[in-house]
């Protein structure tokens, strides 16, 4: 609360914890030994087999956390997931906390994990942000396996006549390298294969992490993956996995990394972390296997969808909890007065001063989401999660509008004070749970056109006045609709920064059009992904990357990250 | 033995195992549990705080099993190695075997995995020849971070003025992708970095992979990691990793990988796979700290060094022993009479025929790499690696080969026979080293110019009448040399076919140049490349890779994997 007082790092605060083995926490869920695995002394996996075993034992509800658009000044969605969850089991319920895996690239570049913060992270931090149970490396692995059988496949013959110029399937990294973006491959000569564009992704943007994350079991994995459009024919038929025949060894790269992962809190509350795609580029929320077992195994499920609630959240109420058939009980929309002042104006670099101007400005930014949320049908509470620098009279002035307006609203102090900062909002939710009135229902039916759904999330969501689509895709509409993919949900690919398709935008901005520059057919996860300006599908990094703060010490202990 | 038996695939025999939990393993080498963490029930992660704890304990002694030049027909090495470590259990003695890891790339090319063979194997082999604990992937990661980092130091400024054209550093994958072999990055405009040509290795070919096994701890691996080049200026000055100021990033990367695994053989004898670079364009051993951690916690360590001894034993005796300070106690140098035939002129579709002439002209073969052991001056045994489509006239007539030149042969049947068929060389592998001669020493020492290191491994190991520098070789040799890098050993890249250049000449070719193409610095791992012919750092994909055939069952059960 003051200026004066010096906090710990999160990596110090998380070194110093007091982590039970995890064969601890998994005996607190009654999960047996056969159903689980050690990676190390603080990380298990999680047997599939689980889901037969509580086959009937009623589904927990599942609390989805949401934000405000985010800023660099942080929103603290993941902390304050982890710390309602610990709250939650403070006040005797029996909670588990669904999290996306950090991805590994952008760690190199900018400081700052993914695993919460301050006294609300999971831990062992330095791994889940590390490799973690290398499940990202086995998709990396899966997907670029993948490549090579395709461009191998060109060069040894092409008996399926695809078109070198039609491929749509990249290669990716779980790394920011931006020169990786644009490249021609193949060169040197015939024994090289065959030279075409090509470019990767980071593996978060790939269409095997967001079926990793869509996929019911093994068997729907592998029916998922075999369905993956890698590229075209020279007659403009889409190539699939199937056709390629590589569907099993896919799965088999993937059959231990489809397991979720076991973890912990800084107080011991059980959480599970089990895929990661981006918000941005991809549809943002962990694992379906992850929400849906934590909610077997525990009463109420906390989980987070990346970004704002115009990405993560739109993504998971429209896509993900349809997928799963799964019906969210609450929604926890976090906002903070830094970056609701930086919505309202103020420089990022003063936002420790007060500014209860700049901030009255940016409450419109939450407005929006909080009618986002109400047009789903889905009880909701705004979180004011509270940073050390905020001011007292900024924390009153947001908990005056909400209440004004009628707006469920309650304070976050989760950051500071772990799971007992965040017992009051761990009560509303609760309250909500039982007395709000739970319409939920997706934005759109899937029998709309492609066209309709983007308009209405565009509109809907984003607050837009209309929809501009480049001549591209306009004609990518109608051949996706001669190929049937015209039923699929779509996934919108845009920047989190602002409820428009243009970064700078802060705040609410009116009268806006979204333009749809390109689409992908992600038919393996069943999506049709819209792309909008210039969302990025690999990172680059600073000038002054995280990387070069990082180091570890002669016992192994990890120095500057985070 | 008779071609009717119908064998199990290794796959089967390896999934009935009787598998001990690890920390029975563990238990059995008196490792506390503080010093060791699992990795599922059945692998684990060795601290290196052991070498502390038993620092006063003798080592042990270090057996290398090494083969005459492998053919597609196979020599079994790996096989051996886990059957001879299986034998000197069963004989009484305290025998722990050392291995590589086993690269994911081919094994999605070509069938056949890396563990060993029949009732030989180290387990659980779906899991190590599949993702194993991550430490390939960790080194991945590394070696491309680093990547991306030189190439976003480029287009942040170039501060250190490193030309573009002189990146000596490349990406890598542990994939067989030939068509990123050769390609050119950073295409798109001045948003994208700087355009380059570039190229992909395979992951066991990255210096970060030779570093791996040659570092004796973290402070070393640190140490190593910040001395490669990665380029040159414009002015030819060498560009460090220091220089760009990553080392404690890539060795956080790596912190848990250098940690070496615990595994058991089908017979529970314990084995230690750590690190695994190819022998033909790297050293081809496994990790220093893996072969002397076995040497500290066993009697003697078994371990193997990749193809044959005039790739693998040479590098092993030349650069690894050199800088472990390791004085190898005895070498096991497999043959089979399906190699020794294809040697002598057999077609490798009729090695199971028999052909008694092909057999005796093959002969020159073996003789050549028992010389070349001979000159090492380290005590050995030939083990004939029995085949069950061997004849017994074939078997027969290899030992007494070696009988009456006075060569200590011995019969292996460790394939069908596990541990039980290696008693005999068990025994006589124990009989040399306690009676022969060990007048152990490198062929070269380091103050010797490049030039004749080169020279003495071509005459003395590959029997060439003499070595062609390429003009570019030649002037890499004066650079390397103005460097200050001429004290450093050599690591040949050659075919590991032919004892020449050319993989087509089998058997012991005589009169023959070796032509060195081009030197490669690899200042971190401590020795310098030279590349012969057209060895590939990128292997390819053949026209119906092994992944069509794989699979994995509903309840996550490989099938196809070998």
């Amino acid at each position: 609360m003051t200026k004066e007082v010096k906090h710990k790092s999160d990596i110090e605060i998380a070194q110093e914890a007091n982590m039970l083995r995890i064969e601890e926490i998994a005996a607190q869920l009654n999960i047996q030994e056969e159903d689980w695995e050690p990676y190390g002394r603080y990380k298990a996996k999680l047997s599939l087999g689980l889901f037969d075993k509580l086959k009937t034992k009623q589904e927990g509800k599942v609390v989805l956390v949401t934000s405000i658009n985010p800023t660099p000044a942080g929103e603290g969605k993941s902390t304050v997931t982890v710390g309602l969850g610990q709250a939650l089991n403070r006040i005797g319920e029996k909670a588990i906390i669904a999290l996306r895996e950090p991805s590994l690239g952008p760690s190199m570049g900018l400081k700052g994990g993914a695993a919460g913060g301050g006294y609300s992270q999971v831990i062992p931090m330095e791994d889940i942000n590390l490799h973690f149970t290398g499940d990202i490396h086995a998709i990396t692995t899966a997907n670029n396996a993948l490549a090579a059988v395709i461009d191998n496949h060109i060069h040894r013959g092409n008996e399926l006549n695809i078109d070198p110029r039609k491929i749509v399937w990249k290669r990716v990294l779980d790394m920011n390298d931006r020169a990786l973006r644009k490249i021609v491959i193949g060169l040197g000569g015939p024994v090289q294969g065959v030279p075409r564009e090509d470019g990767f992704d980071i593996t978060v943007a790939s269409e095997v992490m967001a079926i990793f994350c869509l996929a019911k079991d093994l068997d729907d994995l592998k029916k998922k993956l075999s369905r993956m459009v890698v590229g075209y024919t020279y007659e403009n038929k889409p190539v699939t996995v199937a056709d390629l025949k590589v569907e099993g060894a896919l799965t088999l790269l993937l059959k231990d990394a489809i397991r979720p992962n076991l973890v912990q809190t800084l107080e011991n509350t059980p959480a599970i972390i089990h895929g990661g795609p981006f918000a941005n580029i991809a549809h943002g929320c962990n694992s379906i296997i992850a929400t849906k077992l934590a909610s077997k195994l525990g009463d109420y499920v906390v989980t987070e969808a990346g970004f704002g609630a115009d990405l993560g959240a739109e993504k998971f109420l429209n896509i993900k909890a349809r997928y799963a058939d799964l019906k969210p009980s609450a929604v926890v929309i976090v906002a903070t007065a830094r970056a609701l002042k930086m919505h309202g104006g103020q420089n990022k670099n003063q936002l420790s001063t007060e500014d209860l101007q700049a901030l009255a400005a940016g409450m419109a930014n939450l407005e929006k989401h909080i009618e986002t949320i109400q047009a789903f049908g889905v009880p909701f509470v705004v979180a004011v999660n509270r940073f050390v620098s905020d001011h007292d009279s900024e924390i009153q002035y947001i908990l005056k509008w909400c209440s004004e307006k009628n707006i469920p609203v309650e304070l976050s102090d989760v950051w500071l004070k772990g799971g007992e900062g965040g017992e009051d909002l761990a009560r509303k939710v609760l309250d909500i749970i039982e007395n709000g009135i739970n319409e939920y229902q997706p934005l759109y039916t899937l029998d709309q056109p492609l066209e309709e759904k983007i308009i209405t999330i565009a509109e809907k969501v984003y607050g837009a006045s209309g929809v501009q689509f480049s001549p591209k895709a306009l004609t990518q509409l109608q051949e996706f609709e001669l190929q049937g993919w015209s039923t699929l949900p779509v996934c919108m690919a845009k920047t989190q920064y602002s409820l428009s398709d243009d970064p700078k935008r802060l705040g609410r901005p009116e009268e806006f059009v979204i333009t749809i520059r390109e689409l992908k057919a992600s038919i393996g996860a069943g999506f049709i992904v819209a792309l909008t300006g210039d969302v990025m599908t690999m990172p680059g990094l600073p000038k002054a990357p995280a990387a070069l703060n990082m180091d570890v010490t002669e016992d192994g202990k990890a120095v500057g990250l985070f």
